[in-house]
């Protein structure tokens, strides 16, 4: 019979200190600062590293030549992962660097990838090269905004908390695919840019940060609670997979969300918010508990979140990526500190050797794919 | 007590056929094929597939453009990585599309990448925009060597044999780091672009890939067997690592090695061959074997091949990839086919939460980089 008592919620914490006093009384460069030195910057130091990451928002010419050249409709993580590669053949790390250099590229990368993203953007819908923010009396969350916005007002401060919290929920998360991937690359010694590359590529995956774009693209069409019950009952029916619940780690729900819904429900109800949208998430969450027993995870919240906030959804991943780029540098680091080669084995369970056929007495068999036969 | 009696060679095949079979009998094509489709091609289908791989071989002129922003002092696998990832944004992989569609794009890729790296080449070095071979006649190793020497002139059969070869030892090798790094990549179902970046990031590595290059770097400045018995020694003793030695699987000798120093002594006997090349790798590997105990992996004669068959160093990595590209994209099938996302869990060992402390309250410490904390 199912057991039907909720699991605990598990708490998630980022070297030490509750996600969730983080993500309410930090900028996202605190958390950067702390997963990426080891404790909570003081006031000089925070501001020496606001400083060096509003200088670094800037972008090369040549990267901005390369930008150009990227379709107008290509995807916008296909365009991160670009420039993370790009930059990387025009900062490259030098073998011989500190292994703890991957903090300083870190860095690099959080703080320009948001001008990458949205350099490309401006220049593709309205022919414009935008000028970067390197105002360090904004935050990246503030500068991504007004960049995005390019009217040259302020952004509403709820909006640039929403962006903020979501850089911090996203920070960091254990041996997340993303994270683990980029591990396997920095375990043959390969360079910081190579294995944020791959971490950008892995997270591109609708099982991963691509669930954020998914849950929106599920959650806007629906015009009431009563059309949202409807369309979800169809999907169950169907036994599609309905994204932005469930996770491998947290089966009693995600802590994350919490932050994200108080977020999403704020917004709600203030002008400019979108209160359908949050009742039909919170009809979609209640039902898919009582139907499934599944819980919503980070992502499910942070869609209407990033949505009232202004946020296109195209740039929900992107977002991800600023965030994780600081976890990710944080574990090439551990990585490189007690570096293995990950390499697993496998075992072969086909059929045994067979004999070479010269290719004049080959017949033709309907090719088709078979299980890999190493040994 | 240690034992010293040799461990077995373990024997390597490739969907059941001896390496050895498919090195010394096949075009690299039909491995690439047996590899995508599961079979040895019949002569039509081998005729089609040549015809195919040869028209892939140009390139957008966008991506030459793109090419020619990346510096000439780039790393050459940056090159790779970065043209694989732009090729991303002007041919994406449709969300919806089969998933065999990574044998397409597979094909696409192994065709290109050496017209990619090739072209950024000779623009960088000679200013020239090189033409692309798109000749179903010629192999896609006899086409690398005439992009490469750019004189017009059939390369020579010897000198295709080793590249022919190589791709063909590179072609698969189970659960490698990259391959393994590409799966976990295409296991939150991202596209085979990026999982291709993220196998060209992590070869990258010199635990990985970039072995052969500094195989390369190690043996090129031994004068004479003396001399290089008179440098090994003096790594050892220093207890440096001697790159080409060793390998996760193959504790007894790699079954690509006896194809790549046979080549290798073939070459070495010839004009225009490197007897003391040759000899110097002879005796770096007997003195491995009886020091360490190690046996060269398929890296090290390798090095001394490509070197006699007129392959700058630079371009030995990229030419891996463009052999494993064919065994990367068979795997991505073979993810695809059965996929979970590979996502592992770890155990927190580390001292509990602490309390948040506000900003204004933060005392300096010498920021240092700790394990990540999560629970």
């Amino acid at each position: 019979m199912l057991d039907l008592t909720p699991l605990p919620p598990r708490p998630l914490r980022t070297r030490r200190y509750p996600i969730e006093d983080l993500a309410e009384n930090c900028n996202f460069e605190e958390v950067a600062y702390l997963l990426l030195y080891g404790e909570l910057p003081t006031e000089p130091q925070l501001r020496d590293q606001r400083a060096r990451l509003a200088a670094m928002r800037a972008l090369p010419p040549v990267l901005c030549r390369a930008l150009e050249l990227i379709p107008r409709e290509a995807h916008p993580m296909d365009v991160m992962r670009s420039a993370c590669s790009f930059l990387g053949t025009l900062e490259p790390e030098h073998p011989g660097a500190h292994p703890d250099q991957a903090a300083a590229i870190g860095e690099r990368l959080m703080a320009c990838f948001g001008s990458a993203i949205l350099y490309w953007h401006h220049f593709h819908r309205s022919g414009s090269r935008i000028a970067f923010n390197t105002d360090p009396a904004d935050t990246l969350a503030a500068a991504f905004l007004k960049m995005l916005a390019q009217d040259g007002r302020e952004p509403d401060p709820l909006h640039v908390q929403v962006v903020n919290a979501s850089l911090i929920l996203y920070a960091e998360h254990d041996l997340a695919a993303s994270t683990f991937a980029a591990r396997v690359t920095a375990s043959t010694l390969s360079d910081t840019f190579s294995a944020i590359c791959t971490a950008v590529g892995t997270l591109r995956g609708p099982l991963h940060g691509g669930a954020n774009e998914a849950c929106m693209h599920f959650l806007a069409p629906l015009r009431s609670p009563g059309h949202a019950q409807e369309v979800l009952e169809g999907k169950l029916q169907r036994k599609e997979l309905v994204m932005g619940f469930g996770h491998r780690i947290y089966k009693g729900g995600d802590p994350r969300n919490a932050v994200f819904k108080q977020l999403s429900q704020t917004l709600s109800v203030r002008a400019g918010g979108d209160p359908v949208l949050y009742e039909v998430s919170q009809r979609v969450e209640q039902l898919m508990e009582e139907r499934k027993r599944l819980y919503p995870n980070a992502d499910f919240y942070a869609a209407s979140a990033y949505c009232q906030a202004g946020v296109p959804v195209e740039f929900f991943t992107p977002l991800f990526v600023i965030g994780r780029t600081s976890g990710w540098a944080a574990h090439l680091m551990e990585q490189r500190s007690h570096n293995r080669i990950i390499r697993p084995t496998s075992i072969y369970v086909g059929p045994a050797q067979r004999e070479f056929v010269p290719l004049e007495q080959r017949k033709a068999k309907l090719p088709r794919v078979k299980s890999l036969n190493r040994l």
